[in-house]
């Protein structure tokens, strides 16, 4: 079959690969039928090193369910089904807590090692029945581009959004203007906050999120955003900030924003050793959390408001492309040409 | 009158200073019947640069309210009260959300700049009404000792507890064996943990830790703490994490054993610039709260057990000094001679 392999930074290919087959009772064989780009490809996008077998790329997708092990009961052929980015057991005490993220069994996708990557033809499901939820549309529906949202990126944002405990009423800044960013905003917005500050410099990506949900817009970034936030937060800061970026400066300005007692959600793969300004948030009592989603367990909450049109998280894709076209999705994302790319194999 | 002047590192005075008056209509006076030494003294104790005019000490205390303002309506000459380390106005946004540690007109008692210490035979107390909380004895009950401990160390081993998610059944590990620890563990008690791990090497007070409710002791620091930690729980780490110190291996260590999932909650004054392990952190999804404990917030929750003897914090005291004595009493604490000196002024 064919699959997307990135070989080192900017070398992304589409090679023909072994098809992957059933291993464990406990896999399942999906044929993709919706993959996506993520921003957190792009991290070795820019930086991986010259890796010999290349890394199999991709942990969004959507696809038919075409085999299944022999201890596999609960999927069957033909199912359509939605891959969250995360293999998990379903049985385990994390996955129980609903932090299928920390699965003791568990593991991610496109991390090579013997776990293939969504941009790709087909792909072995480890853990299957603890990882696959069934969708009750067929595979064309219209609503596939946020049913795929659900893989990662909505999921994603509505973490960002419970570790930075809104609630309704309340103010929130978002910082980041990706496609988590965005869904952050959509996250912020069901879960009732009645200010939302979008942080970001892509004047289309900026009009989505008030599209979303966002109350105002900050461009400035560093201390001059920090400033604007107070100003547009009665000078004391948001009552929850989500991080969706992922460098030192974007967690120094999360902290710094966070108003007292306020608290900081971050989702955002962290590009930096430690959290900063550990004596002011001490100070304020502001506190940082997050993570890795377990989006697996938010499937269950946010299908029903995907299904009924109330949120939209599908409008983040404004790209499509077959396999041939990834590796030039690639560049679109990381050129910031397009916001998120959306294959479809 | 006679007040705990501190000079310079290791130079704690008792001196004859100006009586205290009524500056603001919304003040009030307190004679200290109690007051006591706190570990957070020590800091300064260890390294104050030389202080022109010395520091005023002591944050915690019970008094009789001996004159009040002309806008102090709810507080009588002759009542007998409790006087957070805050104080606070109890009308801004922070009072009214329980975090008086952040009122915007607030501060700090024995912080100096016009603000007095407790160490001392009287005390002005700003924005008295939002400060001060009465109490239902005499001066001379037997439960001073407990009540003297809602002004601090008991309501920020409850804020530590708190913010680290405390809940019935959970696994916790409290860091650091002082009178905050201590507290703590009856804290963690309190809010029904099942095991409670205290992390200390002495051994007189991790046996009063045992009494108050600890299920292990780890006298181990540093990498063998950690692996101690994990050991006992399952291999995982603790739900909770109490960290009662502020330097920076506490926290180290404190973000090390929390499990994933898990929550830090700090209330030991940060020794440290910046919360370190930012991506493991990250990928365990553990969260890290706490600060400055708002324990006028707590007073009212906590107040009814100690009055009904369910909880005994007031066991922290091993040595009551009159005002001559804080200098040795300080030096006491310093070697660790002593748990917690209270001052009988």
């Amino acid at each position: 079959m064919r699959a997307t392999i990135m070989h080192k930074a900017g070398d992304v290919r589409i090679e023909n690969v072994p098809d992957p087959g059933i291993q464990e009772p406990t896999d399942a064989l999906i044929r993709i039928t919706r993959a996506c780009i993520c921003g957190s490809d792009l991290w070795p996008y820019n930086d991986l090193e010259p890796t010999p077998d290349g890394l199999p790329m991709g942990h969004e997708a959507i696809g038919i369910v075409d085999d299944v092990g022999s201890a596999v009961a609960a999927l069957k052929p033909g199912q359509l089904v939605v891959m969250p980015f995360a293999f998990s057991d379903g049985t385990c005490m994390f996955c129980h807590e609903g932090l299928q993220t920390s699965c003791v069994h568990g593991g991610f996708f496109g991390s090579g090692g013997g776990i293939g990557g969504a941009q790709a033809e087909a792909l072995r499901i480890p853990l299957a029945e603890g990882t696959l939820f069934g969708l009750p549309v067929g595979p064309d529906d219209e609503l596939m581009p946020s049913l795929l949202t659900l893989s990662d990126v909505m999921g994603t944002g509505h973490h960002a959004a419970v570790t930075a405990k809104v609630r309704p009423g309340c103010s929130v800044a978002v910082i980041g203007d990706g496609a988590v960013g965005l869904c952050g905003v959509i996250a912020a917005r069901r879960l009732g906050a009645e200010q939302i500050i979008i942080m970001g410099r892509h004047a289309d990506r900026t009009a989505l999120a008030r599209e979303f949900g966002a109350t105002d817009v900050v461009s400035e970034r560093g201390e001059a955003a920090i400033e604007r936030v107070r100003e547009l937060t009665g000078g004391f800061g948001a009552h929850s900030v989500l991080e969706c970026v992922g460098t030192e400066q974007a967690v120094v300005t999360a902290v710094s924003i966070a108003r007292p007692g306020g608290a900081v959600g971050r989702v955002g793969v962290p590009h930096y050793e430690a959290v900063p300004s550990g004596q002011p948030t001490f100070f304020r009592n502001v506190s940082v959390a997050g993570g890795p989603a377990p989006v697996r367990a938010y499937i269950e909450e946010l299908l029903p408001d995907v299904m009924e049109g109330r949120i939209e998280p599908g409008r983040v894709f404004d790209r499509t492309v077959d396999l041939d076209g990834v590796p030039d999705g690639y560049r679109a994302m990381n050129d910031r040409e397009a916001l998120k790319v959306m294959v479809a194999p």
